[in-house]
């Protein structure tokens, strides 16, 4: 789709190299452009194109003072591949903070755009697209103007990335009324409201959403800030990773159960496979010039394939074109 | 175990008066005092002692508005029969807000107490007790001071309901290291440290925990601000509801599937009855000078008669005057 690769930070994340290799090799067999960036000594078996660099950003390493300090890192020449015209997207399973950081630091933030966000795909059952959600974690602490933006970009997303024609976008709180939530939430329901700001966004403002509706088919944008939405996500995958977990449990608990999970666990695949949060293709950092996907760093080969691609449809799309239109416009 | 009888807002709830009354009376049949709150001649087949209340505050009317109008509500009556020493605790299935308007206005706030909380209970598969987390929606603009309170109460709770001798107290953020999360967080995280205050609250501080470490054994009572708390209640409840209705929905979806779900699926019963937030006895208000239990609307009779005892023990367990010590000591 794109004539350039995707750069793809061979040694951030749990089981990197190994697993980001054998992912990137999967993406290759089925035609999608990748480079590898990381040490060429240990990459050089893997049959790709490799950019080189020599450091690597630990997992639990700071993200900001790390990308200052190391420049021959994998995840910052990744960055650089795209800021340079040699990669059209970047991909790290590493660490989360250092991806963002070089991003931001490499590609610049779009102009007009107040502060880049996390944005997240949830599924949801018995619809085909899944619910973008933002900010995941970028920004901690936020005013009404960069939620009301992060709506802009998120249908943006929704819209390249999924067709979505007008999408809905709900605000995250804690009571469906108007008048529930925080003075935050308050007040960017309020600039969300206005008819102008929906026509500009191509939008439609659904009103309030809660955590509960989260895997619903109430909206096809959910804005937060970055703490509330980093909760709430982490708070999803860890439900479902305990009751995942006891499920299996389950299975040894009695012949019966072990006869009945022989039978029933091949129907629950699917399901797991469905809401495995490594089949999502991954974060993605809205509102910088240059497209970067997150992926989870326990993420396996097929998650690490599946986020490469996502990455190309991205940069296809022209999601960061999209974008600077939008905050400009 | 008390000498006096829970007040029960037999108005409250999806399914009242009916579903609450059964509930009441399972918990009359296991001993445990009961007095039910509502129209008399809606009521007196029950067999119960009724406190009459002629008005009902529906579920989505505006809390504090309605409390002050219906001064005979069903909810307002019940906080009524505690405040003058009438019941040792008062329980409601209905509006949450009118549940905790009534109890703060008639209770009014112990003293010392800056606001009070919502404390709700999550399961921690392998461990016998529950994690309190708190504030679950009362306060959705929290200022530190307030977040370490909540700690405090947390602790009390923990303590008197669960025996936990030396509550380990988790604030929640969006990574684990001190330096993480909003401006609010932050402040909190020094304030908790302190060597100080976890002395005098017999409380031990285990730094940040995250949104996935909800269901995990890693405190006994995690603190947050109440917009925050709902989010992750909800998100919480959503998902697991989302999951299990999934998975009914596989039993139906290939021969095998079904042969299979019949041999497992009453081992899954077992988790299905964990997970399920009508068995963990509803949600406390902490921090005002009575029992007030708060039980979901869909509640069934076995889970108000499960919320019946759950306040008899508060009550018996002198929770209030615990906190009252707490916050003046």
């Amino acid at each position: 789709m794109n004539s350039l690769p995707v750069a793809v930070d061979a040694m951030g994340g749990d089981n990197a190299p190994e697993a980001i290799v054998e992912g990137a090799r999967m993406a290759a067999g089925e035609g999608l452009g990748v480079v590898l960036v990381g040490p060429p000594e240990q990459l050089d078996g893997s049959g790709l194109e490799v950019i080189p660099a020599h450091e690597v950003v630990g997992m639990d390493a700071d993200p900001g003072a790390s990308v200052r300090r190391l420049k021959d890192a994998s995840v910052v020449r990744a960055a650089e591949a795209v800021r340079d015209g040699k990669a059209c997207a970047m991909l790290s399973a590493g660490n989360t903070g250092a991806a963002m950081a070089s991003a931001l630091l490499r590609f610049g933030r779009i102009k007009g755009v107040v502060r880049p966000a996390v944005a997240c795909l949830f599924p949801v059952p018995g619809r085909a697209t899944p619910t973008v959600v933002l900010d995941c974690g970028a920004n901690s602490d936020c005013v009404a103007g960069w939620l009301v933006q992060f709506a802009r970009m998120g249908a943006v997303y929704s819209r390249a990335a999924f067709g979505t024609a007008e999408p809905r976008v709900g605000l995250l709180s804690i009571g469906e009324e108007a008048g529930k939530g925080s003075a935050l939430v308050k007040e960017v329901f309020g600039l969300l409201e206005d008819p102008g700001w929906q026509d500009r966004a191509g939008a439609r403002f659904v009103g309030n959403v809660e955590g509960r509706d989260l895997l619903l088919d109430c909206a096809d944008v959910i804005v937060t800030d970055g703490f509330t939405g980093n909760v709430m996500l982490k708070t999803a995958e860890g439900v479902a990773a305990v009751i995942a977990s006891q499920i299996i449990g389950l299975a040894d608990s009695s012949p019966e159960a072990r006869a009945g999970a022989d039978l029933f666990f091949p129907a629950l695949m699917g399901l797991y496979e469905t809401f495995d949060p490594e089949n999502t293709g991954g974060a993605v950092l809205l509102g910088v010039r240059g497209v970067c996907t997150i992926s989870h760093g326990s993420s396996s080969p097929k998650a690490i394939a599946s986020a490469i691609g996502v990455s190309h449809q991205l940069a296809a799309a022209g999601v960061v074109s999209q974008i600077a239109d939008a905050v400009t416009g």
